[in-house]
């Protein structure tokens, strides 16, 4: 049986260990059978992808940037929040703030990177609600925050 | 006796039928009683109303913008997730986002129409915790976006 | 005993009375055991801390307003929603809204004031998830905005 991991493998990516924050927030919380996860930005291996969409950063960059800041909340899904992917419930809602020129517009673009991959490992139980905005600038200079809500079983 | 939907009429308002996301994320999640609705975009009949707020759009236009990503959102609750907005227990929280310059700061008054009309339609249960802020840019060059969080009925 | 108002007056803060939304909005609105807070500006006695990071305000004077935000939001926890300090069970999540130009990009230094301080006067049940984004205005010029997701006990 494939599993998300091997899905997510697919897609080229082994889930990394997950960053602490240097700061005295959390990765994750729960309430419940809900696990909020904190603003995780677009940053892989050789570091931060940094960027200002629609002045330095076209959409399919920001779409791959978008990617990997979908890879590291899995990743504080999995490591932190120790949610075994096939005993996910449901992915509920994210937020997908995108480091944007005021004539940038094509947000949803960019939040296609988080949201194709999650329903491409997830399957129907990544379908999740979601905003997308234009911010004026991330930390560390990220191209791409990404948010999230998840359900996880009892 | 006076239905929110003809509440909404004196607003001149008629629900329109929601428009689903062109993408792999949905327009409503649910967990339990609670309803997440996706960003809507301050989108009518004559398609998206754009403009940036302190350039190019007034707090008048900008609240008639927001108003009509309220309809959106509540085209979702009642189409989408399917909920009588008579047995809707209540909004609980909403986030606006209002497409601003870097000097505009009356991102509260343009929430108002969002605010105003939730209220006015659907009484003390449409009273709501809320954000505005000010982003750089919206998809679709969208004035407004808003999301929303709703109890509903078991 | 130390309780978490004693150690808010270590921070040099008395917790002020909220002010009530000139709006139809409301501070609070709680399901179940959360409490979601709408989103409190950095506005301390002498009115709204004003600014706009990497322009005209510095990461210190960023984390001091970021202060006062988290003061409001308490305020509201305790005398709206009538949460005793020492019965709130988590901060769950909150998004925290940085008033930034562009090229800023220390949000999470920003954020931290608020981090901090909830923190250190609630200690454990006071490490929250949050996601710090830079955007391009907030009403009144406010130089931060801070909303919570705070879940309290039955």
């Amino acid at each position: 049986m494939t599993t998300p991991l091997d899905k997510l493998r697919e897609y080229g990516y082994e889930l990394p260990m997950p960053k602490a924050p240097v700061a005295t927030y959390v990765p994750v919380t729960r309430v419940g059978n809900i696990v909020y996860v904190s603003g995780q930005i677009s940053m892989g291996e050789n570091g931060v992808v940094t960027g200002l969409l629609g002045e330095n950063m076209n959409v399919v960059q920001g779409g791959n940037a978008a990617e990997l800041a979908a890879i590291n909340m899995l990743s504080q899904v999995v490591h932190t929040a120790g949610v075994d992917l096939e005993k996910l419930k449901k992915v509920v809602k994210l937020t997908v703030f995108v480091a944007s020129a005021p004539d940038f517009t094509e947000q949803h673009l960019v939040a296609n990177g988080v949201s194709n991959l999650l329903v491409g490992v997830l399957g129907d139980k990544g379908k999740h609600a979601r905003s997308a905005v234009g911010v004026a600038a991330l930390p560390f200079g990220a191209a791409v925050e990404v948010e999230g809500i998840f359900e996880v079983e009892e």
